[in-house]
């Protein structure tokens, strides 16, 4: 941390109706999960990404930065990748870390390590953050982008919007920022996040060579990369698939390249009629990210930024070059992502993944969005949570959000959260329908909650509790009405799910459970019902019928 | 229209960037579509369900209703219905109105009429409706909910929620109302609604015997079916599938049942232990909705609450029973859709849509979202967008929106176009998905303003233009940026569709659109290009890398 004038305030304490609570491992390992407490007198425990932000114990000093906990880890043993040490048979801590957090066997994140399925970013020297995995045999991940610029933004707004997106559930962060105080901003959200970081140097490059990318070089790339190796950066976006034969493959598109990332490169490659070099020095670059084990995220420079140009010959013939740059990356002993689109209409979705799977050996899939219609601008987390449930239930291993401004303008605080809440519900969509083994258990226990009018237990269990009672408290806001047997809809006079309660205690008391038993047993019964409880009132409002 | 104190004051006037005109049919028929102005002097027109209220040069007299355009068509034919008169060769007004709307051959309006996967609800005596179809070979549909009650809605504000959700992009209206001004509520709604609209007339039935669903009968049920028949609603939701032997079988279940039609005739079936009278005189039911061309909405009672319930026993018995259902009222002339789920995880849709096309012959599927998870109130519009995405693609017809209050709360007027525009995200999503003809000239139009820099065009284009304008107003308010050749995301001295732009002149130019031709000829260009257009400047801030 540098300059003085810098103060960062940032969201703390517990989120609304939970705690934060640790499951023991070995070696003094303590996994974070976040304690939903409920009034029946249980608890149930969510994957929390939020760090020591939420816990209430914890002392918060931004200036210092977060306890560093893997530190111990690092410090004890040879140098390595976690894919170098999965591939020996070695289990890591962060192995272990990650299997308590996953809910499964250690041995699962070890060999889907190795195959390259599953990566664990986490730079040697980026010690604070709290290890996670990401593959498609864990839970969907998700990525929020942040980054600050010259005109909108400062580090301190920065290091609150990484807080705040990791509160409400984003499990890595890049850091997008430009202009002045670029390192100095990276430096105070490594320092402070809980998540890994990844970052796109080619941007810090392009502005040490004031803004001219035919004056960029594979010198100055290499130094910047270096330069952020050595800050902590967990894992890095790299446009090395841009090559220059494939570029002119854009021309006839509706939206040619939408990536900048993509667009600095192709402008490079045809300013000096060379190669990349991000691609004539891949292999150069995998020994500066080995050394920190920094994992590759592949940039799909040539993504579609239109629906019109999803899929074509530009799109694929870059991701095969990235199937054949992870294979190179590998034999590195470097973790590999592939990053993917982008704008893609719903019924050409599952073949990204199946290509991504078959040319680039099944290297986890990080995509954004993507987005299912051009047509809805100020509506992409929608256009794009669509599209982000259907290719995570295909395989993808992490969605990189969408914010309702995309497009548009900047992010503020609101919309960063109205993004990570819109792909948490994307990726949980999607972990429910792959059939993942921990991921009902929280709808059920919500559904239980609501069944049962227990309210603040409805609310706790949401993904965002304050939102959901906020929007009760618009209709009923008294008190009284968070324990009240009825719900705004139907009144309190008349409720589909009071009835409901009626007939299962009913159909129960005669063991009315099968309709064999209810055509056999209910004649004599009838007259009772109606006598007793089969009286139900007027409902005075509606929704849904 | 009766009571004089009533003064509904609703929203009038062309949506941003666009205005109303008419496409000249035969027999004097026109069909309103949505004229799209474009700065390089083009238009895009847009199907248009918002009636006159959106036409600069209508009057509107909300005390006087709409002009009744369907009235000399109804009046020089003989009693038929759509059905009828498809089986019989005829192809009436409604149809050729709704091929212009479709853009389509009228034959495929009148054979898949005749199939009975399609259905155009048009009641004989809602003549101010302008006629649309709804099945999985057209543009796929979206239901708005609205209805008032005691303690929170007027009939002013329940008419201007119908003008304000066709205005948005409703297709159809579901009026639930319940209490003291339900018959009151609907005339306002019938006489002032462009679209059709629909009911659950068991509702006003459960209120003619004060709440007690053992006093209801089938004579009362009968009079008030009639009641609204005459008034002109267009489809009724009848839950005849709720049988006595398949209640017992939601006793296990996690939520029971949360239709609140579903519960109360399963309440009646139990208090009687009889059969449905929504069953049992199904037959005297298709004679009345004959007389008036009156389209079944077949109810799913028994839908699942939560992901726990999904496609299981009860939900799947009375499916099949609506299949029975809809070959009765076939054989009646009367048109069928069936109603489906409600939550279903994003694995078990594709499912729903099958079984339903086979147990029930195809009829249009209408289905609520489907949730496709549980965890998230407060935001289930986009939980059920993400399925109603699925569901469509799959080969449902219609959908019925879901707002931001589900579960929680009464939608107000911003909740009810979140809500619209959600499902018109889902839906346009399921046409593309799809290969609709025309879905995506307005993905392609929008994209290519949006690359050339007409934000006003992007605007205009855009499902809802005036929040698309006032996200980008946020960052850059100034009127000189609606003509800038940037965007706020990357600022005035760097954008990768500038590049891109650089990069095509470029690659045109020189005749470089080919693999070949770029390796071929590039090398002496390439210091042209260096000197010239090849420079780009620093980017000053960041969204999506």
């Amino acid at each position: 941390m540098t300059a003085a004038h810098v103060r960062p305030r940032v969201t703390t304490g517990p989120i609304t109706g939970s705690g934060k609570a640790y499951l023991d491992g070995p070696d003094g390992i303590m996994v974070p999960v976040r304690r939903i407490g409920l009034s029946n007198g249980e608890h149930h425990d969510v994957y929390d990404t939020s760090g020591p932000y939420t816990d209430a114990t914890a002392e918060i000093d931004v200036r210092a930065g977060l306890p560093a906990l893997r530190a111990p880890w690092v410090g004890s043993r040879e140098p390595g990748t976690q894919l170098s040490y999965a591939r020996a048979g070695i289990v890591t801590p962060e192995m272990r870390f990650v299997a308590i957090r996953e809910r499964c066997d250690v041995e699962l994140v070890r060999s889907e390590v190795v195959r390259g399925r599953a990566v664990i970013p986490a730079n040697i020297n980026h010690p604070e953050s709290e290890p996670m995995i990401i593959g498609n045999r864990f839970l969907t991940k998700i990525n929020a982008n942040i980054g600050n610029s010259a005109v909108s933004s400062s580090i301190e707004e920065e290091v609150e919007k990484m807080v705040w997106a990791t509160r409400w559930g984003a499990d890595t962060i890049m850091d997008l920022s430009t202009g002045a105080d670029i390192h100095e901003t990276r430096e105070w959200l490594l320092r402070n996040s809980p998540v890994p970081i990844g970052t796109v140097p080619i941007y810090q490059a392009l502005e040490k060579v004031k803004g001219d990318p035919t004056k960029l070089s594979w010198e100055v790339y290499r130094d910047t990369v270096v330069e952020q190796c050595e800050q902590g950066v967990d894992y890095m976006t790299v446009h090395a698939g841009v090559l220059l034969r494939y570029v002119p493959l854009t021309a006839k598109r509706v939206t040619g390249i939408v990536s900048r990332g993509g667009s600095i490169m192709a402008a490079w490659c045809l300013a000096h009629h060379r190669e990349s070099f991000l691609y004539t020095r891949f292999a150069e670059l995998c020994e500066i990210l080995r050394r920190y084990d920094v994992t590759f995220s592949l940039g799909d420079g040539l993504r579609p930024g239109s629906i019109a140009d999803a899929n074509d010959d530009a799109q694929l013939a870059e991701l095969k070059t990235l199937g054949e740059l992870t294979r190179i990356a590998r034999e590195h002993d470097v973790q590999v992502m592939i990053e993917g689109p982008g704008h893609v209409p719903m019924d050409k979705i599952v073949e990204n993944v199946r290509l991504e799977e078959e040319w680039c050996d099944e290297a986890p899939f990080y995509t954004l969005g993507p987005l299912t219609t051009d047509i809805a601008p100020g509506y992409d987390h929608i256009t794009s949570a669509i599209g982000a449930a259907r290719i995570a239930e295909a395989g993808t291993a992490m969605l990189c959000y969408v914010t309702p401004k995309e497009h548009l303008g900047l992010p503020n605080r609101d919309d960063v959260k109205v993004g990570v809440i819109s792909y948490k519900i994307a990726a949980h969509a999607a972990d429910l329908a792959k059939g993942h083994p921990h991921a009902q258990a929280r709808d059920d226990a919500l559904s239980q909650a609501r069944f049962e009018f227990r309210w603040r237990d409805q609310f706790a269990l949401a993904l965002d509790p304050d939102t959901a009672q906020s929007y009760h408290d618009e209709t009923l806001p008294a008190e009284p009405a968070k324990n009240a047997h009825f719900c705004s809809m139907c009144g309190p006079k008349f409720c589909s799910m009071k009835i409901t309660q009626d007939v299962r205690d009913y159909a129960e008391a005669q063991g009315l459970t099968s309709v064999e038993a209810i055509e056999a047993g209910m004649d004599e019964k009838s007259e009772q019902f109606r006598d007793g409880g089969g009286r139900v009132h007027l409902p005075i409002a509606s929704a849904g019928d």
